[in-house]
């Protein structure tokens, strides 16, 4: 087993990240880092790397054999480009390009060269994410039909590139990718049609936030939203199954999965009174017509990103995400884009 | 004081409750009942009520100076034309018509004999609402641009004409007519336009559910949402202020307020690990940036539909529910069941 040599090109929040938390170094092996900004070569420096100091020192070294870029997104395109031509195999940070035409040049340079590109859409392994996997799969709740995905934080988009059209900034581009990422790999089937709005309440030049409602052909509706000015949240997941409902509140995987027991002997719900009016469509159902089930974690059936990165350059493995994936869903990125200009 | 002599026309489970829960008997004196089903005749008679033979009866009685029509809605237009014909005050359950060319003959009958007709949407009085149009009011958590009002069930449509087109059934009529009221009366301001989905889970000719997005001109988002189908629920409410933000759980008004406390000295969110990945966005606000504020009971500034009515018969008072405010509301709607099968 040889690791691989990589290279860590924008060594910012998430650069630093991938090499303090995410690589095993049984398997990849940081050679070097390479960033334009002094400080983020100080703090390189001071976590014991060598820093490059020119992409082409980097790409010209021979003992260089993968990078990470992990930079504003508006140079995605060009460094995965020049590393791919120079031999290296390749990491990027999502989203992947600004565009599906700049990804669409790059694929064309991966197949060209032959070499590896892979995007780490890190959050198909989210403990959250994948219990509402295990429910999409395993049937607890029956077939779900409804899937609604939100990540809400109150403390605006974050002071730097992400607040730029230039650089590829927004929330739809930052989180949206994420979010729209799962939801595509889960549900596999083609989106019949969709609405979209944008949120711009803090008054920048990119989206604050927005709301993206999609239909599939097999009839799931899914409801994606990201909010960067709500003091107060609704859950991170809420999913309606044909025999019951989840909610997952947040990170640490609080809420509730409520599955209907559909016993014969069912009692009606009595009416109740909900305002200054009555209800019976919705009062809660008897006691007995549900039960709550714990939710737990749930261990994904496949590797870590950098396991399957390794096992795809050493082992012939096949890549977990895929590029026609990330061509599916920066293409939807486009067509949210274009929805809300029009 | 005279009350109001009141014949209840359709005494189902909201003709009943009307006599027995909303109507103060020195403002309306229930003199008989006329509805169709032996069932209900009978339960008016244990209820100690004269039950009319038949729609003529009532309409010829010149003791009787008001009708209250609970009926299924395909024959709200008929009942309220007859009995507007024949001098009779009318009070009619929402929603108010099948459609508003439906809305429109009545009003016009009702503006050729100078009656009186008014639409029962009492939602305007309950108590989670009144919050928040307290809140929309009173700038607690700043201008508020985005409102999300939901009512989650999951016992089905109520089995009886509900859940029949023909009737006038399904949730858009049935619970979305009041939510598109307390919204439409709360933002009074023109719809920019909308976007809106059904959910037909149960497989039934008329809608169980459905998912309705606004914008308004004067840039306010709200998103109404009507399920039978949800074994777990979200909010009742969820709005969002430029200084702060608010959840209404249930008709209880369990829920928070949380205000942005705007001090000058807070210290920036730490990033926070959020599934596999980082982030600042999504961390909570450090500690003194909010604080919670308790959901308090609002009482409202107007009187009670039932005083109200009183008001409008005896002393020339102004209705709290308009007919333009009602027309707007199923004009709406309307629109909502053009674009779906557009």
């Amino acid at each position: 087993m040889t690791a691989i040599n990589i290279v860590i090109i924008g060594y910012g929040g998430m650069g630093s990240y991938h090499q303090k938390e995410l690589m095993p170094h049984e398997l990849v092996n940081v050679i070097g880092v390479y960033d334009i900004a002094q400080k983020a070569q100080d703090k390189a420096r001071e976590a014991g790397l060598t820093v490059y100091d020119s992409l082409e020192q980097v790409l010209k070294d021979a003992s260089v054999e993968a990078v990470l870029i992990a930079t504003p997104n508006d140079v995605h395109k060009a460094l995965s480009i020049a590393a791919l031509r120079a031999g290296k195999q390749v990491i990027c940070e999502k989203p992947v390009a600004m565009n599906v035409g700049e990804l669409d040049d790059i694929l064309a340079v991966a197949a060209e060269t032959g070499n590896t590109f892979m995007v780490h859409q890190n959050r198909r392994w989210d403990p959250d994410f994948l219990v509402i996997r295990e429910l999409y799969q395993n049937g607890q709740i029956g077939d779900l039909f409804q899937i609604e995905s939100r990540v809400q934080g109150a403390n605006g988009i974050p002071g730097d590139w992400r607040e730029q059209a230039e650089h590829g900034g927004g929330m739809l581009l930052d989180w949206g990718v994420h979010l729209i990422d799962q939801i595509l790999w889960l549900i596999d089937n083609p989106v019949k049609s969709m609405a979209a709005d944008f949120s711009y309440v803090l008054g920048q030049e990119v989206d604050d936030g927005f709301i993206l409602y999609l239909t599939f052909e097999n009839g799931i509706r899914s409801l994606i939203e990201v909010g960067t000015t709500n003091y107060s949240q609704l859950p991170r997941w809420y999913v309606k199954g044909l025999n019951g409902a989840a909610k997952i509140d947040n990170w640490d995987l609080s809420g509730e999965i409520v599955v209907a027991t559909n016993q014969a002997d069912l009692v009606a719900p009595a009416p109740i009174k909900a305002g200054v009016g009555l209800t019976k469509t919705m009062a809660p159902p008897s006691e007995e017509a549900t039960k709550k089930v714990a939710i737990t974690e749930v261990l994904p059936e496949f590797p870590s990103f950098y396991q399957n990165f390794y096992d795809v350059l050493r082992n012939g493995a096949a890549p977990i995400v895929k590029n026609d994936e990330v061509r599916k869903v920066l293409s939807l990125i486009d067509s949210v884009f274009d929805l809300v200009k029009s």
